[in-house]
């Protein structure tokens, strides 16, 4: 136990430069809090960025700061008020916590809440540590059924769970999904229970188009270098979209995607945004305008995402194991930080260093 | 009587060249249709823009047609099954009607039928006519309150009822609306009736920002050269819009005030694109994704736009008398849009060639 | 092909009297119009209603009138706008056509619209008869993979569907369905595409609680004789619904599914009235209010809901098969109005009379 | 200041016995409360349905309990993070407090929290003291425009704003509200503000429709013992609602009225239950079946319900005075128990014992 009085946390100390240190352990700071022994981490995109660019947009790492926020864990410490969780459970993390008293919190929109504390966002540190706090409510037990591993992956799958509310997708509706990474293809896999009817997915990379199809897309469709009208008639005419599709969702953030986006949707169809790319693009405003189409952005999970993904997993409804294309120990965490940068597999996971006295009974339960 | 024999009509006969034509008075083709003398008509941009480009995007002007959207009339012969109307009403003429059978038609957005036939839309004749027919389901009786010159107001004002709904305003919002021309100023006038607590107009003429004043805006800013993000931070200083404005409104068009008002929303407020400009146009995509904002386009008016529109200024909660600053005879109609191809007023009406023989009853009723 | 001539059909002559009489060939009335030979006809407990009784609420049978509802036939005659179906098309049929020009139709609900024309409601005549017209957009082609048996369950599944939409499932809510016959159990089938997570059937008869657990539901509960409140707590015991279940929807009627219902809804959670029965009931109005439930009544069904009945079928994410528990020539059409008096089984169809001149190559295409 | 370590209550000891107590000045739990010397209180039914029977449905209560939650008062200290308000802000009071994690709250509906603690409902204290805590984002800066008087009357306006919500009122809509007590007044002059043409108020007692009339209401209807039928029917008739309300609300929980309701309503209608009586009641429910009506409950308050209030007021688009009938001193509260027991007036305010040695400095500046 003498091990739980140091934090091996994985940092960024400044741009293009991470290392190793052993941080305190943090403070349970509500009688609501957890402390977790947090288990495997996956890496995204953004997190790349930090490590290459120090900043996402007004976003500056100007400090030395923890990386990691797609994580799963095990609770080691519980608040007096803690009511939901006990000692030795598994949970995934939602890794954003709000206000909680604004007036986005307090209408339901959490995720817009100009106060949110994000993991792994400057000046947040993130949870590539081998502990980490949450209040209670912010951790989703994991049913037996599941893995930690599959419960890292939460993360993502929350993110292509908002996405598709975004859309109001409903059974019957087609959809098509620019981008084959990890989120365009859990939104694949989101829209299918929620009964679109046609989910097709677009990417120039073949192999992840074949993966796509295997895992959730109905249909796919190679982007080209061409025109976005001309995208758009290809894609109407391959797919037989008729008027268009009834929703597009874009996880790439690519100018071209966007475009063919709007062009594709039909009359009175809706838009969301959900990659992440430049700030500005050349866009057809006119084809939202006279088609009258509803554009939506999507940031990051809100009120209810995480527990509808935990759900769809936990009910065998949607599967996330075959996203999981490689795991890394905790002191070769970069090695996964570079699969991501070289669009290597799909996710890889980190494992963390396990705090070995605490919840081998669960380990045991749960055989994992 | 011999006069019905004859329908005059204005006429664009191709581009940059108009004409007057007599042609055959058009019959009525279903029992739920009337027929009207057209009386007073309002030009608006697009009319002029099919007179001087001979088309807007993939709608070209191929064979001559007769101009004119914004009419009201008097109703001279009604269809067999015919029950809200009788000869001698005073209507207001929605000027669009569509298939009625489409999934848009039977999901309540009609305006978004790709079979739409809409006056002054080639290839389809508009009301700058003596006689246009229309089923009796787009005709709006005016009530006694109301003049037929405003009834002529009532296509523009139902764009702008069309838009503040698209913007989903509620009490207390703050909108703010860029553009002081006609439709601008109407989407002012309901919001307020919307109950906007704060209705900001963006204009760079400051003499239509002293009549959005007058008419309905709560503030004013005068639009000027600076960048988005400049502009946007002093509009939210100036007018005290705190984290953003609830709802931004474009009746531009303009690619400066469209980036403006992407940067002066707040997390998850709401943009309407309701003016046209150019196809394509540099775009703060990332302010849509992480704002999550929902923009929306809005296109012409559907369900229950129009009636919206008559009710607002029967009842009094709305006035559109202010923005009749000019009125042409039928023979004059070219000056009308000569007005609006200078900016000249705010909205010119062409008087329509009156048929004494019908409606003598219904002057003397409601004296005007 | 003298037979056209003939029209022969199943006639409601007064109450508890049935009889088979030649009736004309109805004629296109539009050019959108279809004449269609109806080959498969379900029978609902309204059908039975006025046989038994006469009359529904309002609706009172005072002339002999064509019974039935539920069909699916072969296009015999297209007039001469149709351009979606030809003669030989196999199609199910919506049999309430609506007056397309109201303020419901327009806003999207023509199911509200006062001026419906619905078969087998009087005064209209229903479709046990050998030919059918209707409009082209209220026929829906049936895939190649769907029989002529299955269209005719399209009308049931419509009204499954329409009920489902006004609960506004979405995946993980958890759903109460109370009654285990045709409607109640296609709510179920329904409700698991729409992605809710726990699907209860709630019937007096363990029968068809066997069979729904087989069909759709996740869980079955029994119903007793017991206090609502005594019912509510033992259905959220049994099923596990924590603070109650996000929605309920009523298939029967019954006062004390009711009552039960909403007090077994969570705060915030909504409630559907599908079922028919007594005008009046006691109903626990504070738990309503102090809950604020939304209850929302369900009525036939709208824009959308059997093309995606259809759809659901055609795309195998939905079964109907098993509810066709019995078949009887047209000449026998009283057995299936007895069978469902007796709750026999749960759906018995009524083959219609063949026109075989016109689709015998659409028979050998589809092989049934 | 040496008054300030007593804090004189108004409390009810068991079921019809109220005494004044001095207990002790409560504590800023949080670095986010508030301490306020309560001003004005307002008394409701609640207030005395407790007083009178000692309990509201399974809310007993138990221990003497201070009472009242209608009110506004003065900062007299803050929490360290607080950083809207400061000492001497003249605020009204959000009576309850959710607990701001569960799934309600974090969907934007705290008003449905399980957990909320809600002044004068036990076994939670009410704000019948010299010295109330609150939460900073509970408590809404009063405007110089505003007295503590109108304050007060923020809670039943906040009731009406979240009724009328509930009822999704919209510009144009037909509205009846039953009952002309405090809430159904103020829910005719918000619907007045959310754009209803025709607000119509229905009571037994014609000097409350007077009243009504000249305060919010187009039209009044005096209520008769007739069937609901027969009532529904004369509604409709005398207040030519065409096809019926486009919305209805019952400010009374009344039988009678709630039964008028459900037959008056047209085809697709909302109905909002906001008035509380009997558990239970006779109700049509297939009016609400084939009608397809949305009822909804409306339970206190939630999300903007109060900042939309005081922002009606402070705008003056609505204006709460008139309905202030009357105002005792402290130590005379009983008899505004007594006056809303008697029906008499409608709004009685009780006076609180001023802190003076805190708030003169904002008595002088807003002269009340």
């Amino acid at each position: 136990m003498g091990e739980q009085t140091h934090n091996l946390s994985f940092i960024l100390e400044k741009t293009q430069s991470l290392k190793f240190e052993d941080r305190p352990i943090p403070h349970i700071r509500s009688p609501y809090d957890v402390l977790i022994n947090v288990r495997y981490t996956g890496i995204c995109g953004s997190d790349v960025h930090y490590w290459q660019h120090g900043a996402i947009g007004s976003f500056v790492v100007k400090e030395p700061m923890v990386l990691g926020h797609e994580s799963s864990g095990v609770v080691v410490s519980v608040g007096d008020k803690v009511s939901s969780l006990k000692i030795g459970d598994r949970v995934c993390m939602e890794p954003g916590v709000p206000c909680r008293r604004c007036i986005r919190c307090k209408e339901g929109r959490y995720n817009l809440c100009v106060e949110m504390a994000f993991a792994a966002t400057p000046p947040i540190d993130g949870t590539l540590a081998k502990y980490y706090t949450l209040p209670e409510d912010f951790c989703y037990k994991l049913p037996e059924s599941m893995s930690l591993e599959e419960g890292a992956l939460m993360e993502p799958l929350a993110v292509g769970v908002h996405i598709v509310r975004q859309a109001q997708i409903k059974p019957g509706d087609t959809l098509v999904v620019f981008g084959a990474g990890p989120v365009g293809l859990l939104c694949c896999a989101v829209a299918k229970v929620y009964g679109a009817s046609k989910i097709i997915s677009v990417d120039m990379n073949e192999e992840r188009l074949e993966f796509a199809k295997k895992y959730a897309a109905t249909q796919t469709v190679v982007a080209k270098r061409e025109s976005a009208e001309d995208g758009a008639k290809r894609l109407i005419d391959t797919c037989d979209l008729g008027l268009g599709a009834d929703a597009i969702i874009d996880a790439t953030g690519a100018e071209p995607c966007i475009n063919t986006a709007l062009h594709a949707l039909r009359t009175g169809g809706t838009y969301v945004q959900g990659g992440m790319g430049k700030s500005e693009i050349n866009f057809p405003i006119m084809a939202l305008c006279t088609k009258e189409i509803t554009a939506r952005g999507s940031f990051r999970y809100g009120s209810g995402d995480y527990s509808t993904a935990v759900g769809l997993v936990a009910s065998g409804r949607l599967s996330v194991k075959e996203l999981i294309t490689g795991k890394v120990k905790f002191k070769d965490a970069e090695k996964a930080f570079e699969d991501v940068k070289a669009a290597k597999g799909i996710k890889t996971l980190i494992e963390g260093p396990a705090d070995l006295g605490v919840d081998s009974s669960a380990q045991q339960v749960n055989g994992d």
